[in-house]
């Protein structure tokens, strides 16, 4: 155990891209990442800036070592803050790793550093800085991120967002301080690059990893993180419910660059034995604080379950799918009382507030089934995750409140106003929603139709489904075909909103379509190595990269090539006026116009 | 030649299914095929019947033989109507397979059958029909086939649709003779089981096949045609541009139990070698006739692209993307004169009248990237297509209308509400759309987020796309991925739209789900075949088919296994009664409730 071999990931840059730095104006100090896309000199164009989540990974300067875990850049930022003190903090016990230290249960993680917390009487959330004016380097972060640098004129519907044509770092606060935005970003978890998740920004994704008592183990789970974020996931939850659950999660936060985000309920129960009914509110207490000490940035809990709820769900197809909801339900059951989260919600936020735990309000009651969307059961507890979510920015905790689920396309808006009406605008963090049932093995795509419309309408985080959902865990496969289908979600949800910055790469794309600049294509799309080892499929000579046709249409048919001729034509025959005139006419033809 | 090994295709049941065929009342000859699936009897539910595209390739009581071709159901249907007669036909030529007589050449379909036309004078359209207030073998075969017997509360938000509770025969022939629906239903194609295409039916799909210059064979393509249909496919367009074109079509058609549908300007290109200029109006023609006669029954026609649109492309990001739309563009600039497919589109309706093959009107102009959509060029053939629609209309010939494409979220209901305006409600037929252009690889995903939308607005049939789209030719996977891909977009429509049977598939897999009835939870979903495969990726044993958990949690977690505690104590308490006192106060709870 004293020298374990550390898992392996997978480094380096994707295909036609370099990652640069961009440091902060008002907190010099902060350098952060994008990537860069160089294309063909025959393009001439200037390389495309893309948003990249992939941390130091994909950066070939940075030297990869997962047993040290990543560079503690904000612990410069950190500080400078009065507001933190470092303390010795909680042992780890046997209990925190399912009571095994057997021979299969992973090593621990080499370095354990002192945690920090707030001083007595402080507060150091994003949220309590914002309103009191503060630009943290983490706002600044975040400004530069989503900015990108660029602008463009606006073309979309946003339905509920307002988007500026450049994210100031003074939006960014005032959308925090409004309880419009989180930044996840707990003060021990300093490999951290901060993201913002609010619906004014760009739309983010959740991958879900973590090992189950069937399968999996500590280096797999490393191992997803880091390929989830290498294709695009902007945060990463560990649902671990097995073994080794502390240590998996020690090794995933100290080389997580994303916010992690955890469900603590699933080890209060392993550190109970799995009987709900011998939950506590002392086991679920010390939980929060032993991974709160370990840097966890986001706690999904699921305080808005309260017992009379319960009857709601009898009625229904699927009953209650949430885990952690169920677990609930029975303690509250076997007990005949309520919920001692939502009794204990006061006390959970005083946790959070010391260490800027954001709060992801849990759906316990969400539906499972196209069955029972929208349903009483769901809509009664969205009423007190409101009510949870105005106790939890009384003390300047930052607040998400996740949403279902299995929605059909015309129940999907209704989800998004409830929220925004009952909640006061807290950022939605939607699972799905899946629009149909009929298609297990494929609930990536039921569910990204219902996720590219939620985000569309508002939601500001979208929680992946993997082709595995109903079926399995997830294996590095479904990882990234779950987390490619999300960024597709998320960005058509960003071109409907009307993203100044979103339609940039699309047309880039589009330009190099036209163009055939096959490498270009490849590289400013989600996943180059597929698309490109598709086009190898039919046409995998080099050669091929530059013709000006693919396998569709052969060379004679193309479409593309024909407009080339077409365009050449148009130049000579000065049709360029005749367009306008045309272009004129074209608009007397429309009498619906609008 | 004259002894061709026949290509093999897939035939069998599906997992748990078996066919039945219902009769008519009003035509006792018509057998409906249905597909059923029986439940493990723990359900104590009925088996579930569900619309069927598979033809008798998945009957095991049909001796299935690719060489003779599928049996001529509909001849004895046809023989009864006196407004058809026999003729000689046109005799193959060698241009209509690419001037190819060499050895790599198809081998000819073994037996060819005297072709059926309208005599002089009379019509044989569905609409003809329709209009005349006879209700064809044809409507009422797709009347019952839409229906299944079976009604249920409505639970939808049609957009424009307006669905009854069952679907009558008469209800059919209004709706055709309104134009709102089309039978494309060639009376060449005997081997035709009939399905209806319109916004107020089940919404359709459609796979594209066809070999190219490049790639493909006779053999692969009718592998594919039946592969499709296996999966769900409603129609197939036929999209050959390389040799042997006729012969292919010949083994397609034969051996095809769904409407097949192609673009006659393919092959009419091949005939004057690839020259677009070179075309004319006589070998188009001649093209219709040699189509007509083999029993194809839908035509798309690109001939709303007028002269005048074309200078209205040059200012695109991706010009003209439609294949016919780009040939048509370049003969109509390399003459200076009107598209012939526009001055002779009332010859082309007479000829379509003759044979009832139902017009497709192309899009030539639709956009290929999220730049271009809903511009100038592509709203003003739109209008050209609604005149063009009156044209075939006043000669009783069917039509349905293109579109796109490529388009954001936001501005895809704009183009339903323009086509159903300017087109007089005749069925829309989609290509998608895709709504974002930054996922080559994926954009059967990108255009199902699309498809599913637009068919909730009332799109009647939605055209595939796979994985190559952009890529590359569309492999035998491929095909079963799109295929897939655009049921799950269908249904989440027709949930939608608040078809009235479309929930009943959704809430008996949710049941068997929650039941932990895994076989039948597999077998009715789309791919029975994936489902099984992923789940025994975790967990392959045969006990484990039967397990009340799945590797996603395990045992203790399982939140349906907890919730049936939950319910079983639900009922011991008599919470019943609780419930709706629950379920009352939940409504007070919720003061935005509608």
């Amino acid at each position: 155990m004293t020298n374990p071999t550390p898992p392996t990931v997978t480094t380096g840059p994707l295909p036609g891209a370099s990652k640069l730095h961009i440091p902060g104006r008002l907190h010099p100090g902060i350098a952060v990442p994008m990537r860069q896309i160089a294309l063909d000199p025959a393009a001439g164009e200037p390389p495309v800036r893309l948003y990249d989540t992939s941390g130091p990974y994909t950066d070939p300067a940075a030297a990869i070592d997962i047993a040290r875990g990543l560079p503690r850049q904000r612990e410069a930022w950190l500080a400078a803050c009065a507001d933190c003190e470092g303390y010795e903090g909680r042992a780890p016990r046997p209990e925190d790793n399912g009571h095994t230290e057997s021979a299969q249960s992973a090593p621990p993680f080499g370095s354990r550093h002192r945690p920090l917390r707030a001083r007595p009487g402080r507060s150091v959330t994003q949220l309590a800085y914002a309103r009191a004016g503060i630009i943290t380097p983490e706002m600044e972060f975040v400004a530069i991120r989503e900015n990108l640098g660029r602008a463009q004129a606006r073309d979309g519907a946003p339905v509920g967002a307002t988007l500026p044509e450049t994210i100031t770092p003074e939006f960014v606060r005032d959308e925090i301080a409004r309880g419009r935005a989180v930044i996840p970003a707990n003060i021990n978890h300093p490999e951290l690059e901060p993201m913002i998740i609010g619906r004014n920004f760009l739309t983010k994704i959740n991958a879900n990893i973590g090992n189950s008592a069937v399968t999996s183990s500590m280096a797999e789970e490393v191992d997803k993180m880091v390929w989830a974020i290498r294709w695009g996931a902007d945060t990463v939850m560990d649902l671990s419910t097995g073994r080794d659950i502390h240590t998996i999660r020690d090794w995933i936060l100290r080389n997580a660059p994303v916010p992690i985000g955890t469900v603590p309920l699933y080890q209060a129960l392993e550190k109970v034995g799995g009987v709900a009914e011998d939950l506590t509110w002392e086991v679920f207490r010390d939980t929060l604080i032993e991974q709160a000490e370990q840097g966890v940035d986001y706690f999904t809990i699921h305080a808005g379950l309260r017992l009379h709820h319960i009857p709601l769900t009898v009625g229904r197809v699927t009953g209650i799918v949430s885990r952690g909801g169920s677990i609930m339900a029975k303690w509250c059951l076997a007990h005949h009382t309520e919920s001692f989260l939502y009794e204990h919600f006061a006390e959970i936020c005083t946790i959070c507030r010391a260490y800027d735990v954001t709060i992801s309000l849990g759906d316990g009651l969400r539906p499972g089934s196209i069955a029972d969307a929208n349903d009483a059961a769901q809509f009664a507890e969205l009423e007190t995750l409101g009510e949870l979510t105005r106790v939890a920015w009384a003390q300047d905790v930052q607040v998400i409140i996740e949403g279902p689920g299995h929605v059909p396309m015309h129940k999907i808006k209704e989800n998004v106003d409830r929220q925004l009406a009952l909640c006061g605008e807290a950022p939605f963090y939607t699972l799905g929603p899946i629009v149909t049932d009929i298609a297990p093995g494929y609930d990536h795509i039921t569910s990204a139709i219902g996720a590219a419309m939620i985000g569309w309408f508002g939601t500001a985080m979208l929680c992946y489904v993997t082709p595995k959902e109903h079926l399995g865990l997830p294996d590095r496969t479904d990882v990234k075909t779950g987390v490619i289908t999300y960024k597709i979600a998320a960005h058509a949800a960003d071109l409907a909103k009307g993203h100044p910055a979103a339609r940039l790469r699309d047309d880039a794309l589009s330009r190099a379509r036209f163009d055939f600049r096959w490498e270009d294509q490849f590289n400013l799309g989600l996943d180059p190595d597929t698309a490109r080892a598709l086009h190898d499929e039919t046409l995998p000579k080099a050669a091929h990269k530059l013709a000006h046709f693919c396998s569709m249409c052969g060379p004679k048919f193309c479409s593309m090539k024909i407009s080339h001729d077409i365009r050449a034509e148009a130049q000579k025959e000065g049709m360029a006026a005749m367009a306008e005139r045309f272009r004129q006419q074209g608009a007397l033809y429309l009498p619906v116009e609008g």
